[in-house]
């Protein structure tokens, strides 16, 4: 368990409780809505962060920026200080953000949404235990003599019921063909590759010695924009490491339908195939790179993904997905042999590639793997789960029942279609605040790296911000007439500069402009449209949603309060959110550590009831009404609503 | 049915009944023992065989060897005169072999084994019906509609379960790839194929339209030297051709040690098995072209071949075969996928080669299959089975008990490491008659074409009858001193000219030479040890067996009485012997046929006993005394001895 203190920020006396060892005061401080002054995203080039510890042990980097006196008096960069005790520190007026009135309308928003250490989302669903369902068996044989040849294949099967009570085992005749010499090499100490299938157990792979120490699995969550993987470690239950990438077909379209429409094109099913397995086996390099796994060692790999994406990893053809009446071409696919996919994932040829049954065309194995992940299909509460990506996915349900849609939100969360969009690693913009008063912006990345780039909740962050500050209207249009250089113009389109060259990483400006306000705009009002669709198919309201799930790429970084400023939530109480980060992966993860959660999946899929968007003209006219910062219709939005006002009569 | 005929020969007014319509005079006069002479094989060159037509109705050709007078008087060629009718012929003294007596002489031999009708072959083994493991269903499916948008995979399953009443079954992701234009490209009717496994049903294909009556298998008998195909119908039972190939491995040795040895060398095993793959593959060939059926209707492979060749067409390291103490990989290796086999067999994706269980590393599959082929698991009759081949394979028992063997024969019984050997196929010497006077030649090719090399029985019978008309000793060299230009030297070794260069297909005389004669002998000697070691194994003697089954490749021509001269057989009672021809090729196609049977061959394997010849000193004891012609022990071979003691008394 990660040790956690209090962080006591002066003036002011805020404390900010349950910040965990080693965080720096610059992130703590963002995160409970204290602004400190930062123009660099937390890299320590910009020295404008600067405190002054009053209390508490600190580990501190020297910077250029601080002379010897006043690092002898107590001034760090709240960037590069990172907390292991209890500690106060004092906010000089210089580094506060405008004045001490923001720190105090800061301050009013203080709750937010239920963020989930990865020991607690692994702990969100219960009641398994690790029972992968590929196993390594590790067994001495008994080596033939002259009274006893029995033949090398019956001696192994022998030893398999001896040992381990597994009969009527069939085989896998690939392994076979070495057999005798891996059987002979280590004197009959051999390793084998079990799995249980629904017809019983099958030996998939025979190594000579004792491997049952080494034995892993790759879980996939396969976007349309990005792929998420991880490696876990099936012995002990461990999550290894985690990779990420966008999915290369991105090149043949951003979206499903046009995967689709390429797809039919002569050759195009092979190629989407091929740039899926190409993503996937870099993830796979960076993941046993990263943690020098033997990839040799890998049995088993679970593959999340929605229904157009399995079909694709798969080589299945998409084509009738976007067809009415949208039928997909399977629920249950067999699990594939890993080398077999495209010119080859690269694995053991033993492995298979589990995919997550589908629903319905739009409503995939992701989803049912999210729900199974998120533990919703074990709850008796009420709950919301929208799984924000290029495609919004939306379920509403418990134990009992669950129904779901899918949005086309396009890939703007994932920073697809926006100038400066990246996905959510190093470097990317995940934190902004805007002064009201000077317009000059706070950002934190990732990693405290250089920004080259803005993510999914940095988008989401800066269109909240300039919109509460007067900087944009709702419906997304700069307002040219503010005293300010970072609004601008470049070649005829407006934008905001929210990372100078100077402190950027890309060696330019990092810029916002209208058009990725409008990309923003269509991609939250889908999922809001999808939401208010789907509640009504059940007659619920807002209020009857006893939780809500959020899972995205993202989820981790989102901050509540201003995605519903954008109107991609209403101002629903935000403690009723938990994000569960990229809650697919986790059921994977789920899936690959334990046979009982496999048997769930399949029974989430078939318990899950579709509801169909296209042509849904309740759908379309939800839609339309969400075209704007936040809504058409602000009963949703009181606060902003004020917020709003408070700008008109203000004059901006 | 073919009609029957009775064919009289004058003068002697001999009776040959059961004469097939079609037969031509020649054969069915040297089958019948009555010779006649011809030098050409049957081929109407040579025009010695003249007779005369005396009644009866024959199909006739004109040969520039016979005038218009001659014509109209009834002159005829035997070799092309067929019967359609019961016929007499007179055979004028310039056409018989020798003189009347000869023909005296050769009807004391009259009797023979039996030699089955392919009809008979067939129906050796009763109680089984059509019932193929791999089936095709035509199914007519529901279309999807807006209130029935069941996804394509669920729907081709209800249709299987509602139709044929199978759930359960399983799938191979080959073929859902297409699936969706499949199963609309004829407006939902479609033609499943599905597997009957040990594991429930597995569908492996789907067609669109109707195929039901397409349905087809090739199988296999691999052997070392020779490998034999047949194209099967499965949905009548029928055999729609056959077809043969030497081994292209015999270009990495002989025999199954020089393969394995080939084996262990870097990339011999990959160059061995792409040998077998290729051969197959022209097997499979010439079998689709001769038959015009669509390669890609073919369902099902089975291949019976003795373990090493089992292992080889696999891709299993053979390596421990001929080790101490001779541990097989695999009794039941699984269903292997065709096209994966090497660079892959030409047959669709879904199809599967079903490979015979192996009972000992000498005791293999493909004499499994001649069990299960011949029908002997199924009888009380205590019967010797042998299948004479590269190795010869030799197994005692009936239905309650089964003891085997295999000794290496070499590759002479099936033409090879002899001079002009060659397999039994168009152009093969296949029968030899010389005459005792003037030492001339009578030869019979198969399908009457010029001779272009001899095959096993042709060897046989050319040895046999060199020794009985004192051409040769006993140890196999030739007597020198005889009036005859056809025994000659040639580069220092002596020979006889069995087919003269004018009369010869190759342009070139065909000789029988001492080296052929020595593999001959070495050939016959181990199956004869083979067979007295495992009758002593049991303490039976030949007068304890009630039948005796003889296959192999040239099963079909053999002639029982030339076998016993030479000391393959001893001389038993001609009619306990039953020709089986190809026993594997037999076991094979019943297997492709009925499940059933393919669940008695693996009981077949199981309740066999093998017995090992390696380091096994009776058995050497026995090849040693059997390196005679016929052997050293005459008390075996009565009637050979009074010959050869009238030889002697005649001076040769």
């Amino acid at each position: 368990m990660t040790q956690r203190y209090t962080l006591t920020f002066q003036p002011g006396d805020v404390k900010v409780p349950d910040v965990p060892r080693g965080e720096s005061v610059l992130r703590a401080a963002m995160q409970a809505n204290i602004h400190i002054n930062a123009s660099c995203g937390g890299a320590g080039s910009c020295g404008k962060c600067r405190i002054k510890l009053l209390s508490g042990e600190v580990d501190s980097d020297r910077s250029a920026k601080i002379d010897d006196d006043e690092w002898s008096d107590g001034t760090r960069l709240a960037c590069n200080t990172r907390v292991s005790s209890d500690v106060a520190v004092f906010v000089p007026e210089a580094s506060r953000m405008g004045n001490a009135a923001v720190l105090e309308r800061e301050l009013r928003g203080e709750r937010k949404g239920r963020l989930l250490t990865p020991a607690e989302l692994e702990s969100l669903v219960t009641g398994w235990t690790l029972d992968p369902v590929v196993k390594k068996l590790c067994m001495q044989l008994t080596p033939p003599s002259d009274g006893d040849n029995l033949n090398d294949l019956a001696r192994f099967r022998k030893a398999l019921k001896d040992q381990f009570g597994l009969s009527s085992v069939s085989v896998d005749s690939i392994w076979i063909r070495n057999m005798p010499s891996v059987l002979r090499e280590q004197d009959w100490l051999v390793t084998a590759t079990v799995v249980d299938t629904a017809y019983g157990y099958k030996a998939i792979d025979l190594e000579p010695g004792s491997h049952c120490e080494q034995d892993y699995s790759v879980v996939l969550d396969i976007g349309t924009t990005t792929v998420w993987g991880q490696l876990l470690d099936l012995t002990c239950g461990a999550t290894l490491a985690q990779a990420s990438a966008y999915n290369k077909q991105i090149s043949f379209g951003e979206d499903v339908i046009t995967r689709i429409v390429h797809s039919q094109r002569p050759g195009g099913r092979e190629q989407l195939q091929q740039a899926i397995v190409d993503t996937v086996n870099e993830i796979i390099d960076e993941l046993v790179e990263s943690t020098r796994v033997d990839r040799e060692q890998i049995t088993h790999m679970v593959a999340a993904g929605n229904t157009t994406m399995t079909c694709l990893l798969v080589g299945i053809d998409p084509k009738y997905l976007r067809m009415t009446p949208y039928v997909p071409p399977a629920d249950f696919i067999p699990p594939v042999r890993a080398v077999n996919l495209g010119e080859g994932l690269k694995v053991g040829r033993h492995v298979h590639v589990y995919t997550f049954p589908s629903v319905a065309s739009y409503v995939g194995g992701d989803i049912v793997s999210g729900i199974v992940g998120s533990g919703i299909f074990e709850t008796e509460k009420i709950t919301l789960y929208i799984d924000i990506g290029t495609n919004g996915e939306v379920v509403i349900g418990n134990r009992e029942w669950l129904i779901a849609t899918s949005c086309s939100a396009g890939p703007a969360f994932e920073g697809g279609g926006v100038r400066h969009g990246m996905r959510a690693t190093d470097g990317a913009v995940e934190t902004v605040r805007i002064d009201p008063q000077t317009l000059e912006p706070t950002i934190l990345t990732i990693s405290n790296r250089p920004a080259i780039g803005i993510c999914g909740s940095g988008i989401i962050d800066a269109v909240a911000e300039l919109l509460k500050v007067g900087a944009i209207s709702q419906n997304g249009r700069f307002n040219t007439d503010l005293d300010t250089w970072r609004i601008r113009e470049t070649d005829g389109a407006n934008e905001y500069v929210l990372v100078e060259a100077e402190y950027s990483g890309l060696g330019e400006d990092i810029v916002i402009n209208e058009a990725d306000i409008d990309n923003l705009v269509r991609a939250k009002a889908a999922i809001f449209a999808g939401i208010m669709t789907l509640l009504e198919s059940v007659a619920l309201d807002w209020a009857d949603l006893e939780q809500i799930y959020v899972a995205g790429g993202f989820g981790k970084y989102l901050r509540i309060e201003e995605a519903q400023a954008i109107g991609l939530f209403p101002e629903v109480d935000v403690d009723s959110f938990t994000f569960v980060g990229n809650g697919s992966l986790l059921g994977a993860r789920l899936v690959s550590f334990s046979k009982d959660m496999l048997k769930s999946a399949e029974q989430v899929a078939l318990m899950m009831t579709n509801v169909e968007l296209s042509d849904n003209q309740l759908f379309m006219d939800r839609y339309m009404a969400a075209m704007f910062l936040p809504h058409t219709d602000m009963s949703y939005f009181p606060a902003m609503d004020q917020v709003l006002s408070g700008l008109a009569a203000g004059g901006r």
